[in-house]
């Protein structure tokens, strides 16, 4: 199953017989003083830098958060999306936990967009799922709901299903559903990581769609956060995860998946990860 | 389905759902002049040095190598049994491609060896079946036959049913049948790492035996082999690998190993992998 999404400018698609697909996530203020700084000051300069830079890295997908408590953070994501666009031509990924930023959003994108998030909450369905129906975006999917994050892999797997179902019957088939089955902190639940491992597997399994995770939370309270996310994302690769939102810039990151895209066969004589290396450390040559 | 082996002292099963089992590959004269000049002198103190270093760093299983051209290897095999034995308590993989120092190092082991190895040779499975099963020994045996190593996943996985079928006749069940697909250097095909993900689940699907293989070949020719190797050792450990053969002080392939048990929920709180972490780097508390 394969999910295209485009810009005014490049398509990208996502499937399992394919090159994984990078969505780059720095563009967020959450934890990014500097980031959230120039934003309050409207200032794009910064948004189109990481832009840049991550696309540079690697990203193939870029997300676009510009969640500030106190502005107007509809206002900020329609300046950022064509501020983005100005600087690099690759496909976004709209991202915020407030549906009219996300349709303010939707109204200002050119092409056809990933909506990021939609989750098993009778609420987000309601007034999320319309909205990327009526523009034909694809939404990312998370396995949660109003009683919160399930524990078991059953439970993530019937709202899978759910907001597969959902969609389907708005007009956004299975192949625009990318879901994030969720990856919590292994240091606070030793069985998080498995849980994660055998919901990608699951759901790949019963839907076959393309699926996405944010790996940072997996390692939260642990020492060298970055190997353990990228062995995480290494073994997530495996059990189905086809384009994780991550940070491209982080060489460890970058380099797992690119090496994870030379173990599947899609490196042709090895020169993407070659290539990777050697501009990563070029003073060796 | 779980493999035990055993020294006289300890035991350690192997199986999927285990914390997995590292099997120490130091003791290996192969590209080791200091090991190989050792050993031509029949001096074993390096032997046990290596032995100690391993179990020390998390190997609970250690292959014994000692193949040296023009060398007494049965003799050398006898005495290195012993000095492992003096040094460490735990069991031993015999790892030697003639069957005659196979022969004398089983003679000369107390408890339960893994043998290292067979093949679906056919002059392999005539020497070496017979012996481990007289001996009631576990084998390693490796996907690849009179033909060669194949290039397709279908054939590897004869070989492996092939090698089960036979091993059984003898009384060998299958739980003492550690297969061990093959990785080969994706420089030179960049379907081998591929191929050997889908030999290990296939072989996984198809029988459920325990599987090991070899990570550092996959890696030949590339720059920074020990991440190309630690990436590949993660994907393959969900594809099915339970008893990698590998190095375990090499800290990049040690925190590899650990992080994936971690993300298996075989690591209770993250305490193997902080007090690894710890242990590694203490000066930084």
């Amino acid at each position: 199953m394969r999910t295209k999404i485009w810009s005014a400018k490049q398509e990208v698609e996502i499937g399992r017989d394919l090159p994984l697909v990078i969505i780059g996530e720095r563009i967020n203020p959450t934890g990014r003083k500097r980031l959230a700084a120039a934003l309050e000051q409207g200032d794009m300069g910064l948004v189109q830098e990481e832009a840049r830079r991550q696309v540079q890295a690697g990203a193939r997908v870029l997300d676009v958060n510009v969640g500030l408590s106190g502005a107007d953070e509809a206002g900020l994501m329609v300046e950022a999306i064509a501020a983005v666009g100005e600087a690099v031509d690759v496909p976004l990924c709209l991202d915020s936990a407030r549906p009219d930023v996300l349709a303010a959003g939707l109204a200002a994108y050119s092409g056809k967009a990933l909506v990021n998030s939609v989750n098993g909450e009778e609420a987000k369905l309601a007034e999320v799922l319309p909205m990327a129906a009526a523009h034909r975006a694809a939404v990312v999917a998370l396995t949660m709901d109003d009683r919160g994050i399930p524990t078991d892999v059953p439970t993530r797997l019937a709202i899978a299903e759910k907001i597969i179902n959902r969609a389907d019957k708005l007009g956004i088939p299975p192949e625009d559903v990318i879901i994030d089955p969720l990856a919590m902190s292994v240091a606070a639940d030793d069985q998080a990581g498995l849980t994660a491992l055998h919901a990608l597997a699951a759901i790949r399994h019963e839907f076959g769609v393309n699926q996405t995770i944010g790996a940072s939370n997996v390692s939260f309270g642990l020492p060298d956060r970055r190997a353990v996310n990228s062995v995480f994302l290494a073994m997530a690769v495996v059990a189905g995860l086809t384009c994780p939102i991550t940070d491209p810039t982080v060489w460890e990151i970058k380099r797992t998946l690119v090496i994870a895209d030379l173990m599947r066969g899609h490196d042709e004589f090895g020169m993407n990860y070659i290539t990777a290396y050697r501009s990563q450390f070029p003073e060796e040559d």
